[in-house]
């Protein structure tokens, strides 16, 4: 089934999902000038440089910005620490309840 | 016409390569730290990312260790500051002067 999005609920989540997005490019930025400084070797730097191409595709993945995708990544943003789950306050209860099952499911042992 | 390498000069060779290698990959490495470290944003890395790519294609150009390769190779590696022709000395005369018309060609205005 389709999911309705209502122009207010577009822009919470625009706004939910800049901030997370902020959040997650921070983190990596962080991490890599950590390992850079730390980088000791030749082998460092090209370690550095794959995980860069690996990060390049793994954040493309998780910052899909359709709305067809939205509730899962939301799910992946809150169960990564980019997002809280109150940021989204606005959403429809059955959006809400569909990200608290994703990060349920994904929480799971 | 095939070159013929004599053990001696296989010797001569491989060491004049081997420290041209370790130069090029120092000079690599120290330029990856001063980029990295002067990093201030996210484009920034991608930027480092990518040159890290380039980077690795062009050494492995390069560092092109096949015997029919090896005149222009010691060429470019001389023509880039990380040998001197020195190092060369009990190559035969006519690769140490095959060597010369390349890195002359190359640094022709």
């Amino acid at each position: 089934m389709r999911e309705e999005w209502s122009n207010a609920e577009k822009k919470t989540a625009r706004r939910a999902f800049e901030t997370a997005r902020e959040a997650v490019l921070a983190g990596a930025f962080a991490e890599f000038k950590a390992k850079a400084a730390a980088a000791r070797t030749v082998d460092d730097m090209w370690s550095i440089g794959d995980a860069l191409q690996q990060l390049r595709r793994d954040i493309d993945e998780l910052l899909d910005y359709r709305y067809s995708q939205l509730t899962p990544v939301f799910a992946r943003l809150i169960v990564g620490g980019y997002l809280d789950e109150k940021q989204l306050a606005g959403l429809s209860e059955d959006k809400l309840e569909k990200i608290r099952r994703h990060v349920s499911f994904m929480r799971e042992p």
